[in-house]
């Protein structure tokens, strides 16, 4: 009979790897403005190196039991591929959430912070909108690319996109609407106002969707496999098991 | 049947692949140039982390469409070596240029800069153009000697090359005559002067040229299997579908 | 006949490892601080870099051998899934601990400061001891994560997530009583008061715990094949002597 | 009839993926002093992440054809074990060193640097000979230990430990009496006085010896497999090319 982790432990993964994920990107943050002493060139690629390495390590250890997907973008474009059932994108997506914030307090309390903060980071206007389309254009390109044939290198190409988009986009990439929820949370430099943070989930959602058509067309035979995206190692567990 | 992708999805590939390369290139120099108060030395430090980072995710999200070639340079040793046949390469050259200028254009967007600039970067003199000929030789050494026996390693070794190439060579290693034309029309961090342009790009195809004669004779078969190198995964594909 | 490891080999890769281990830890902490004139955020990040990549090259290089626990917290982890058989641990912790002490009297000599140093770096208080609960309870999350479906993952999951790790928790991630011990024997950038020890370990502990309890959950076929963790090419080397 | 490669095409291998990687130590040693502005820890991160990505690269690309030794360190240690034959040893090394001395000048024409130098970079005293025998010691470790299991990780390790060991060591890891003598043509960032560099090879080789004694006993079924360290995909090539 074969194995199937059950839809509570998929959502135990996806909350606790947010969190991670979360605490990685806030706390990194706190730690590298709190030692760069105005120096953000400095500080913003010690967040980067930290938020790149954290999801190769987060995706490989969380993907095989719920995916990896940490993001309702991505949860949502497989949703609209056949891949994750639509009955169960509502608790991926609020496990991701409630993770995402939990992720922020775990940050605020190991750097001995106030747990409740409320972002004062300006981040709009239409350059800062456009970057969020494209960073998440590129996210969900990178994903469905590599979801046919190249499965395995997932968490690292997914930490290798984020670590640039950080860096070529001019809102360092939030291109998660979970993560840009939480953001709002924390009053330290990874945060944004929580009257910017709508806008930026549109325009993710915007890219994501783009990015999903045009992989649609690019690989027509995307949809009958990217059931594989959610659980990657499904039939091989089973054979292992049975052995 | 086997599974082919058809001409025109390659060339979308190519374009949207060699778009985001630049966005990567030049997005990253805007960013790194702003925040790093006039350190060039941690402003390229960052520029090549996010490059490489770039590659890494491009190729191994694009490789299985259309080979991920982003580059003329790759797309002409492919074709002489019998890979890509020579009625698809215009299709190519042309797909990465335009891509590679949209790059340009969309990081202009997102950094909220006038679209159509022109560099003034100079780049020139005899040791400008040894530093492009021994990057490009070394990119399609790279690319040549993982083509047999290491082909899933390639989007890795691409990307670690560059990482080091923008480092050791005196021109910062354009080694990509798309790149060389497109980064002629950004007046920021990796701009190049138009009238720079073209020796750049002759010193990229004879170092090209030089590795392929190098590696056709260290690896006399190679040419047999050469095709490959554009759609590394046909086989597996095709096995994955009828399964 | 099959091959096995010896104890007595087992217990030297042990030794040897975390011996590296601990010279890349205090020598890069040594040199970084050296050579970054006060810019203590540039110094962490060096120290960040040769951590995670020794990480991953020493695991990559005695995980056949022992496992590459190189760590007390994994080595009881381990043990208490029907690993590493219990009569084993106690050799494992003390090669690890001796191994780590050897590590830093190296790192002196090679640097050429008094060998026997005793730490006057205060670490303690809340915030740390919640970042060292929470630094272990994620690199056994991504250990136990990775154990199943991707083992060959584990040297680049544990490098990147410690790369991440030294940044977004308060504490820079000792994550390992052997590490935490010997760090007390150096009184350079990497080093802690001794009075400061037992707090860190007991921390890690308890991050330990819980995170196996979580996995044990998350993944209920965990412990069947909890000992390939110990020596994860076992079945493959016999294969190939007896092929 | 099975495919190999001549003697002739190794020596090249050699020679050409030893002059790389000169060209990228010294290069990007030079680069980054150029433009770090006295910031020697910058200069060094720099110089560091531009020499471990190199070795990814280039050991990937010239390892199916000679090994991608690039070091004499490692090409006598493999002949002790069986692996290179005792006759094709000294080719090795004469190329290795010819293709080192090649890469010094290499770089120096494309920074525009006078070819012929001789530097005046002290680097003596039992610290600095201690370290190259650590240094070397942990390089041979880590090959022979992913030498058995683990030879497609070789690249990668290889690449994660220099990096790891240019900061751990006192002498930046040199590691390599090829590239110690060809570090002696330069009066650059990366030099070494010819005066030192006998002391720095004769540490090496110590270090050498003392880990291929160690992995020996470590691993008693070694020997039988270590030709595979020298051509690892032959058999893979032989079916490829019958299929």
């Amino acid at each position: 009979m074969a194995h199937e982790y059950t839809t509570s432990r998929k959502l135990v993964s996806e909350f606790t790897g947010t969190a991670f994920l979360l605490a990685a990107v806030v706390g990194s943050g706190i730690m590298a403005e709190s030692l760069s002493a105005g120096n953000v060139s400095l500080a913003l690629l010690e967040n980067t190196i930290a938020t790149g390495a954290a999801l190769v390590a987060l995706i490989l250890a969380f993907g095989p039991i719920s995916g990896a997907h940490f993001n309702p973008a991505v949860t949502l474009a497989d949703a609209t591929q056949g891949g994750l059932p639509w009955k169960t994108v509502p608790g991926y997506i609020i496990a991701q959430c409630l993770g995402a914030i939990a992720g922020v307090y775990a940050a605020h309390a190991m750097f001995g912070l106030t747990l409740i903060q409320r972002s004062t980071h300006l981040r709009t206007g239409p350059s800062q909108l456009f970057s969020e389309f494209v960073a998440t254009f590129g996210l969900l390109s990178v994903i469905w690319g590599c979801s046919r044939a190249r499965l395995a290198a997932i968490p690292f190409a997914v930490g290798a996109y984020i670590t640039a988009a950080y860096w070529f986009t001019a809102s360092t990439s939030f291109a998660n609407p979970a993560v840009t929820l939480a953001r709002s949370f924390t009053n330290t430099f990874a945060g944004i106002r929580p009257v910017d943070a709508p806008g930026f989930i549109i325009a993710q959602l915007a890219g994501a969707l783009v990015a999903t058509a045009l992989f649609r067309w690019l690989s027509p035979t995307l949809p009958q496999t990217a059931d594989e995206l959610l659980v990657p190692h499904r039939s091989q567990e089973v054979g292992s098991r049975n052995a």
